[in-house]
């Protein structure tokens, strides 16, 4: 186990009927509240008035900023921070998934500094004193929730960069599973997925070939999130199972995975989020469409590693560790394919003229999140491995 | 999932040379340290004169308390109290074991109200700002280091009670596997039962029939805890497996488990508390006593939990439910075996005609504790249940 600070500060109220507490949780913090939302969704489900007289019964002034998409733009970002600064906001409050709980993250971050926000994002700046931020959840995925990082597309440079500080973990984040259940088939999917790439990468990036506590905790989150996901797509309204794949999600990506592993990196979400910032794919598409291709790239350096993945995510006990790794890779892939979200890049109707363009996206963030080990080339490999694969 | 509030603001430092942060963390919340340790072990070790050294350099001025027993007394926290009190202490420094932490929490919240420490542990008063408390941990076994909850003997009325408070978790806990490397074999093994215990007691005693997140949570420590401290008694100096049964026991106690269970008990810890108190018995020793004939009591309220328990933690695959969850608790019996740990109470020299004192000390502590489903008469089957248990 190697060195680590674990300090996750995030108070997580889960469970049924604790959105009215939103108002009291955000008072606590600031009496000026900028609102942090996306689309009409929660305004036609009720949540919307439901989070304003909770607030508003909490004695706070209310400023909207609304209209947050999904792959949030920088944009919308400077737009949010110039609406915290003139309204002199001094908490903000996300309603939403982890795209709006992120862009919340940004504003937060930029609206206590003069400099462009951005900044923060190329590791040129640090974050100094952001406003407090308070959520609620309605899509199991990012994890975003109950962590200090966050993912924004700068649309003129079409790069789509993420970064993390420690002051920035929401304060309070309120997660009732029943927000989720009107999430559709395809999104329930993609943020199942997410959560598992989120274990998956830093399961295989790790350096240190002895993490048994940890191992055993990223492997009941994959088996948890696959299985909590099946159960959510067989009936969409169990709220059992939206809790369990809700929970799961926090878990896979608030520090606890990784601490004690040391060094781990992002290589499927870097590859990724080329493919977001060049063609909009979702997010949680785009990783399935990856995953398969770089695990089978990544195979032989770590034979006995994805062997102990297959044996215990997937109870894959016959033959031998290269068998073994293999069906397991197989056994994931035949996953993606049972909750039909894409396995490889020709589903997302990305061709091989492309991929000189998304390896050069990619190399430029492998820059900038200091991944060594990654360079064009390597990522031109890793894409041609994701052209068609499948659980055959 | 019932629903829950996960809050633990505890800032870890896990790893080698972490030691010498002590001073720093510490000045920040206070200038004035009372300084509670036990033994004279970590004067020998020369972990003592190095916190003395990191809290001078930080500048704070140092009240010692040393002598704190394992089984913690009462009066010996009122010893604290007073010294606190009249040198105007502003943080409590813990550096020893979970019975040391336990002693700095209780000095930490009687320190700032008038009226008798007692009375937080009967229910009758409640926490208002305590001091601040840090630690240096020197035992893998409580948990204490990451959570809010203490116990404590009143040798005046031979109780061992305990309390959780959500103000009393630590600041910042700082966690050197190193300074477990020369914790005996036996006290090891009590460590290690007790942070399987905490798991356990979690396990079987949550009345939510579907809590698939936690299940996996709790089976990858309990199966940990046995793993490491396997690996540390065949070689104690052995820093990985030192540093995986650290974090482990960390892992057992600190919040994360009970998350979503709902309200849950500590029916093995209830009838250990009254042994330690009546008999002074090591803690994990008590429990490992107890155990297997709670379990075996158990188990037919529970079968196919025990039969899950078997299969999991113990890859028992073979039978019917009911085999499977007999060959589970004679595995963790066997293992209480394998690391010299005892199995029943006459190992402890306790006999049956001690039971009915036994029974009505732990009545006591049921009442306490609301565990409405014990009374003497059960704890007495029980008990009765505890007398020559082995794993064959």
């Amino acid at each position: 186990m190697q060195n680590f600070v674990f300090h996750n500060p995030t108070k997580i109220l889960f469970g049924k009927k604790t959105v009215p507490s939103i108002g009291k949780e955000t008072a606590a913090l600031g009496k000026k509240v900028l609102l942090v939302h996306g689309k009409d969704s929660i305004k036609k489900s009720g949540l919307y008035q439901q989070v304003l007289l909770s607030l508003a019964a909490a004695g706070t002034e209310i400023t909207e900023h609304g209209g947050v998409q999904s792959n949030p733009l920088l944009s919308h970002v400077n737009l949010g921070i110039e609406k915290a600064r003139e309204n002199c906001c001094d908490v903000v409050c996300a309603v939403g998934g982890g795209s709006v709980i992120d862009e919340a993250k940004a504003i937060c971050a930029g609206a206590t500094v003069m400099h462009d926000v951005w900044k923060f994002f190329t590791g040129k700046k640090s974050v100094k004193a952001p406003l407090p931020l308070t959520t609620v959840l309605t899509l199991a995925a990012s994890g975003s929730e109950m962590n200090s990082g966050m993912v924004i597309t700068n649309e003129q440079t079409a790069q789509k960069f993420g970064f993390a500080n420690k002051q920035l973990h929401p304060k309070t984040s309120i997660l009732d599973p029943t927000l989720t259940c009107s999430v559709p088939a395809d999104y329930t999917a993609y943020g199942a997925v997410d959560a598992v790439a989120h274990v998956l990468e830093f399961y295989f990036t790790t350096t240190d070939p002895h993490t048994p506590v940890q191992d055993r905790l990223m492997e009941g989150l994959m088996i948890n999130a696959m299985e909590s996901c099946n159960r959510v797509l067989a009936a969409p309204n169990d709220y059992r199972s939206r809790a369990d794949l809700m929970w799961t999600a926090t878990l896979a990506l608030n520090g606890l995975t990784a601490a004690g592993l040391g060094k781990v990196g992002f290589p499927m979400h870097m590859i990724e989020h080329s493919l977001s910032a060049l063609y909009n794919v979702p997010h949680g598409a785009g990783l399935s469409a990856v995953i398969p291709g770089w695990m089978r790239f990544h195979l032989v350096h770590q034979t006995d590693r994805f062997a102990q993945f297959a044996q215990r995510v997937f109870d894959i006990r016959e033959g031998s560790a290269t068998e073994q790794a293999e069906a397991g890779i197989r056994s994931l892939t035949s996953w993606f394919e049972k909750v039909s979200v894409p396995t490889n890049l020709t589903a997302l109707d990305i061709s091989a003229a492309e991929f000189e363009k998304i390896a050069e996206n990619a190399d430029t963030l492998a820059r900038v999140w200091r991944m060594k080990d990654y360079d064009s080339e390597k990522i031109l490999l890793i894409l041609n491995n994701c052209t068609a694969f499948n659980s055959d």
